[in-house]
């Protein structure tokens, strides 16, 4: 039967209200995407992350058995909604643990965690030479005697202030340049933007307008997206904005929504979504600062090879399947317009350049950010996301690797993991009378656990010796242990009325500590091939949202970060967005990020030899080879 | 009264019986012009050339009386179309001589006129490296051990078969790239354009189609637009063809049309008026060579500074008004598509650079062609059209101007010139008996008499005796002598039952002096500055339609050109297109042509002290100063 012909059901979603008419049939999780309704999801709609959980109120559905619901859930009609099809009318209660709105800029604490960037890595070793930079030219009007023509005669005044052997102008602009520089008596400031080695006119405008040159940086998360307006011509920062990435709709982690967008044929969509999220930013930065979207003349994009695709629109599909492949690691500057961004119509688009399928240039803006191309001694430089990239080097080489270890500490196949939003547990304690002292985000009743909460209960559980060095519970009569569905649980608060318990399960450990030891396996792999000892280290940087949060020693009491002094470790905060506003304020910088891409080698850890075995040593708590640990072993592994 | 409410007319055009309605008080020019029908005029609708002259056989019409009808044209009822305006409906026979059809091809004699090129000026000197070229690449696909990303893929194997440091993609193309390369299993071929020092990659095709890369080499002139379709692979021309230029309705000379664009705000049909011819050519020669407009990759064009202008949209207002500068000299490459010309949708249009205002990129095309540039010796570069463009210069240094002595030899301001057209007089010899001489071209009867034929009339003029040195018709009994309204004047041909008689008056001899005068005039500044005397000239081009069918000891002798001897006097033809020509199939070509441009010395005659002096000189026959033409003074001059 045509899906035209099918039956059409109407679907009301409560607290909202909203509702939406679908056939006979449909996927209960796919109706809320269309009717504009954010359900958490991981695994794309597969089923088996447990994330899209909904409440029947009312109306008739199909659904198959799943372990992932307790049968106090089934009895309560709660189904996975990816599961679920529509056989009636229904009505249907999303439950609070979605309340994660899409495009909803962050407001507060999120945002200041996602855009803030720690001064040390701020001030440029780069001269100040803008991307794109206005010129103020006051021309002699040609004469009788002095006939050179409009457009040499703009070449020839740039030239005296810039140094740009080879320059272009458009041709719509060139077509108005004879007019324009005669209303304006020749005296107009020219916008010129670098095209590599080309110096491109992109704007003519009467009189003086230098001052009015603004920009924005932009960091293109798999989770959030953060943008920071930048006056170009003083080199200065005027405000920062994070959204969530709303992408989010179809799968949390990047490789999920390259499946969905080709199940789906939903790479336009993929690309809108992108694009909104980026033009909100900028809107909201551009009005709340008063600045004319028309003053803004360029973007610069850093992100994962994926987000980068996903925002031009080229093809990504080989990202997640052999031969794991970019369609492109370098992207030309083009014009912002050509993908929808909304500043100066001719304003460019540039994306700083990646590495290879999983290593993008979120990476490379770090590298670029933090410096260590620069530095003699060898620095390591870990961005611990969805899926944990590693780069190792120094000024004379570079290498880098990314851990596919999935991304429990995102919260993915952990049962109370979620993002660093309001009520997320981002630090834990176990006292010694086995009580539990926990911060929340916002200081909020616990709802959940975020990256650095995940670490810290890890870390504790393993150091107050409740699990062994395999990561199993100890059945030592620990009160808060009990059994649930998933078997042995560790209870971190308790319910009440209005809350739910919160518990870490037997396999939300493995997935944990299977995490750690794909980070730890992928530095050990980089270290082994350049021949690395960890004294040889001269610093850390630890980037991106988790990082900055995160309890160093306890990272390395599991094994995850390599046990060098505490002092040598950095939080480096957001450096794809710091790299991204490097590049921005100087030509050269971008030349460099590009010989850093084009420099580094990058370790393919699926087909590399000792990838498997170093992961195996890994999965203990913190290594089968406690030597290579010796603060953890000397203080806890007597236990 | 608002013109929508104007009472309408028809009007109906024989013998072709095209019909308009236009409103009460149109001009009959305009009417005709909207209804497609051509009428000569060189004005562009002034009153005073006297060239487009209708019949009007039924109608009520106004207008103004003129000196430019003879009482019989009155009692036939012939007005000038552009000085009578409709009252009525009416019935307009549009004489014979205005056959000349728009937009029409070229044929037999005419396009042989136009598009020919001697072979001298054939041999390439530079080697064969196309502006657009075609490249098979076959590329190993990516493997999970070989993961470089397409984009870069492509790059690398292009830049191992050609030198293109810089490289770009068009983003469209970049977001095709991937699955392109997939289904075609890598094996593709690359169109690749030269912008300047950049490389772009402007197509992408599966398996190997090098064979299928064609090109357009075009000359823009005011009169003709010819095309010669190349084979860039082979580096051979295929098939040549040529059109009148259909903004010839406007003006015939380009400042004319410039004021009418002016005036009537018509830039823009100007620009489509020469697209269309362009396209017109396009497609008859792509059709009749069965060549695919998607395998036309590249256009090339040369031609004066107003024709580039008008195809381009620049603004050329001030080509003809103070200071006399043109909007560009240069101009980038951009797609073919901007301006509208129905190549390959990404083709490039390139325009060869021109010098100044009135030298343009025909006569860059020209040094190109001629090699003068090349030369050790001094040579003499002429086009003699509209302007008469001078070059003087060796490989050392280029000198350049432009007379603007008015186009008396392309029949303007001389009662019975016309241009090169069927039954134009080309050659005219006076017998010792007085008869006459006569070739038109075609064979046909002769209705008017062409720039070869005006130049062969005034020499034949002079040197028979009939005129004295000043130009003026001696009063020495000659039969062929009558009084007619504009004086006395000299009967070329005799009126008979079917053609009206042709002369040429006393203005006209003047008018054609203060041509000659001009072209010798520019001659001798740029010799006085270069001291550079006749004796010293290796070699003298005549260039143009016009120059290549002249005789050019009566052009020495009534002191056009300085006297040297005949054997280093060449016709070139065509050099616009064959310079054209050359830039299309060499890169190297195109960086010289702009070498040129820039190191030319452009001389601005009208402001030049000695300008005047040498003009009032040269307004005698053969001059003044009658030691400059030692050949003609010796065999004539005592007369």
């Amino acid at each position: 039967m045509e899906e035209s012909k099918k039956k059409q059901y109407t679907i009301r979603f409560e607290p909202s209200g909203l509702k939406i008419k679908v056939p006979s049939g449909a996927v209960l999780l796919e109706a809320a995407h269309k009717a504009g309704i954010y359900l958490s999801s991981i695994c794309g709609g597969d089923g088996y992350c447990g994330k899209c959980k909904v409440i029947i109120d009312a109306g008739q559905f199909q659904s198959k058995p799943t372990a992932l619901l307790t049968p106090d859930e089934v009895r309560e009609n709660v189904v996975l909604s990816c599961q679920a099809k529509v056989l009636s009318d229904m009505t249907i209660t999303v439950p609070k643990s979605h309340t994660l709105e899409t495009s909803q800029i962050l407001m507060d604490s999120d945002a200041h965690r996602f855009s803030e960037l720690p001064s040390k890595v701020r001030e440029g070793i780069f001269e100040h030479d803008p991307l794109v930079r206005k010129i103020y030219l006051e021309m002699s009007p040609p004469t009788v005697h002095e006939h050179t023509a409009d457009h040499e005669r703009l070449y020839l005044a740039i030239r005296e202030q810039i140094d740009a052997p080879i320059m272009q102008t458009g041709f719509r602009l060139l077509q108005k340049l004879s007019r324009l520089l005669q209303s304006s008596d020749y005296k107009v400031t020219v916008t010129v933007g670098r095209r590599g080695e080309t110096t491109e006119v992109i704007q003519i405008e009467p009189g003086n307008r230098c001052e009015k040159n603004f920009a924005v940086a932009v960091d293109l998360g798999t989770t959030t997206v953060v943008a920071h307006l930048v006056d170009l011509t003083k080199a200065i920062t005027i405000d920062t904005e994070a959204t969530y990435n709303s992408q989010i709709n179809f799968g949390e982690d990047y490789i999920r929504r390259i499946i969905y967008a080709e199940e789906h044929d939903a790479f336009d969509e993929m690309q809108n979504r992108i694009v909104n999220d980026v033009n909100n930013l900028i809107v909201t930065l551009a009005t709340r600062q008063k600045v004319d979207l028309q003053d803004l003349n360029a973007i610069v994009c850093a992100g994962n090879t994926a987000m980068i695709h996903f925002l031009l629109n080229l093809d990504p599909t080989r990202i997640r399947r052999e031969p794991y492949i970019a369609s492109a690691g370098f992207v030309p500057p083009i014009r912002a317009a050509e993908v929808g961004i909304q500043i100066n119509k001719r304003g460019l688009l540039y994306c700083l350049p990646g590495v290879a399928a999983y290593i993008g240039s979120d990476i490379v803006a770090g590298v670029l950010a933090t410096r260590i191309f620069t530095q003699k001694g060898i620095s390591l430089f870990i961005d611990i996301g969805t899926n944990g990239e590693v780069v190792l080097g120094n000024k004379e080489w570079l290498t880098c690797a990314s851990s596919s270890a999935g991304p429990a500490f995102e919260g993915s196949g952990v049962k109370h993991g979620m993002r660093a939003g309001a009520g997320a547990i981002e630090k834990l304690t176990i006292l010694d009378d086995g009580s539990i002292e926990l911060k929340t985000i916002g200081e909020k009743h616990p709802v959940g656990i975020c990256g650095s909460g995940l670490l810290d209960t890890l870390a504790e559980l393993f150091t107050k010796g409740i699990i062994d060095r395999t990561g199993r519970l100890k059945d030592n009569g620990q009160p808060r242990l009990t059994e649930g569905n998933e078997g042995r649980q560790f209870q971190i608060s308790a319910a009440d009325n209005e809350h739910h318990e919160i518990v870490i399960t037997q396999p939300d450990i493995d997935n944990l500590i299977r995490s750690k030891a794909g980070v730890f396996a992928s530095i050990k792999v980089l270290m082994e091939a350049t021949q690395t000892k960890a004294e040889d280290l001269d610093a850390v940087y630890l980037a991106g949202g988790f990082g900055n949060f995160l309890n160093i020693q306890q990272a390395v009491n599991i094994g995850m970060l390599p046990d060098v002094q505490l002092e040598k470790m950095r939080f480096v905060g957001n450096t794809s967005i710091a790299g991204a506003k490097t590049v921005l304020l100087s030509r050269k910088a971008l030349e460099t990020a590009e010989k850093i891409a084009e420099g580094m080698t990058y370790f393919d850890l699926m087909s590399h030899p000792s990838y498997m075995d170093e992961f195996t040593r890994a999965n203990f708590l913190p290594h089968t080879d406690l030597s290579l640990f010796p603060s953890v072993s000397a203080v806890k592994c007597e236990m």
